[in-house]
């Protein structure tokens, strides 16, 4: 008999989420999981970690389960980083995020907490993958992510990842069977067109709500956007080294 | 006479800090300057965006100054898109944010809100640049670092950026005669090891605060921690599109 992997899972939506009680049940069925996320929402965070505020961390007791559970008080990151250092006795073989409500593609990636926090784990050298349903329902269907999701783990309990890569996985909100399959790809090129809803409280003061639209200005066949509009789960490796090599020859040029 | 260029400064440490203090300053020279910043300390936030939370923006009325400026009750990426879309008449021609109070090198790249507000700014199609002082002190002194400053911000303004880069710009905590000139690196391979400091409040429970130190796993020459080190200034050119590129074809042959 091998050895069961431990597995981390945690997300940005909360530790009561929809999406990471479905993570957990898939990842019931290959390791021994041990739950660090957040105790409140924390979507849109980033890669936000609490410096100047104190960070609480609470277990969950529950009856006739063998997952250990616990609620952090700080962001994703910060639940990744006190689920490491402070409360798993080794390293986890894989750490999941997710499944988040809402899709992490494309630009998205940059905010969000669920791959924030993955790729926190990934930098510390846990293969970590990040999961994402495009449905930002609370009570989305999370049924059909769940043959995809344990095959992607899978996958990456076996490979490994290469160092510094990090998975970012969207399911697009389809039923099992329209799915067409799996599809690695690019980041798309897009944006949000930013729409301040600007009111005035009932003190007379203007405050705004942040709201946008979803541009995709790509047209390629071979970018996350294209997989989902088409049918596929898409996955992106995403890496942390944000240098781009491909500018320093020029600004080299410049007149220093 | 050319017409003056529009130059957005913002920030992560806050509209008083004595950081962006300097770098209006030192853009009031060279082009008109609207200071969007955020109304409080807001470091290591990341690219974490308020949206399930009201913002407020105040406009600060001075004496004597053509320089507007606005504090927002948000994050440094909140600001760039409340400065962008609410408060801005046109495009601006440059987004410098800073002057950080402590090192961006490296991995501090991924959890600095100084970084991501200019990243956004360069997401909007507006060339940007995050300057950071290797120097925590609230009192650190940032005359050494202005002739470098302004001289970068030209040469972007003269040459722009390509498509989807951003510039990282880290200043050693010497004196102007002590830095021996500018070098374009590569981001550092560097992380850091947390440790956790564990407490017990008034009440009985435990809480902890974030602490770690930092560690540099890189001997290459070309980095900004060697630059930095070596008494250079450090430009890493950053980008947002986080494709792993090159791990694309390992993943394409895992058995989906």
């Amino acid at each position: 008999m091998t050895k069961k992997p431990l597995i981390l899972v945690t997300n940005d939506d909360g530790i009561t989420a929809p999406g990471i009680r479905t993570l957990i049940a898939v990842m019931q069925e290959i390791g021994d999981v041990v739950v660090v996320a957040p105790d409140s929402p924390q979507s849109a965070t980033g890669h936000s970690i609490t410096i100047n505020n104190t960070l609480f961390v609470n277990k969950i007791t529950k009856d006739g389960d063998a997952t250990q559970e616990y609620s952090c008080s700080g962001t994703p990151v910060d639940s990744v980083k006190v689920a490491v250092h402070e409360i798993l006795k080794r390293k986890p073989d894989l750490c999941v995020s997710g499944i988040n409500h809402g899709s992490n593609s494309s630009i998205n990636v940059i905010y969000s907490g669920t791959m924030s926090a993955a790729v926190e784990a990934g930098m510390e050298g846990i293969p970590a993958i990040g999961f994402s349903l495009c449905d930002y329902d609370w009570n989305a269907d999370f049924e059909p992510t769940k043959t995809f999701v344990k095959q992607i783990a899978q996958e990456v309990l076996k490979n490994g990842l290469p160092d510094g890569v990090i998975l970012n996985v969207n399911l697009p909100k389809l039923t099992a069977a329209k799915i067409k399959g799996i599809k690695v790809c690019r980041q798309a090129k897009a944006s949000w067109q930013e729409q301040f809803d600007k009111r005035t409280n009932p003190q007379g003061r203007d405050y705004y709500w942040l709201s946008g639209e979803f541009v995709n200005m790509d047209n390629g066949e071979d970018t996350d956007e294209w997989a989902l509009a088409n049918g596929y789960v898409s996955i992106v490796p995403v890496q942390y080294d944000l240098t781009a090599y491909h500018a320093m020859q020029k600004i080299n040029n410049w007149n220093f």
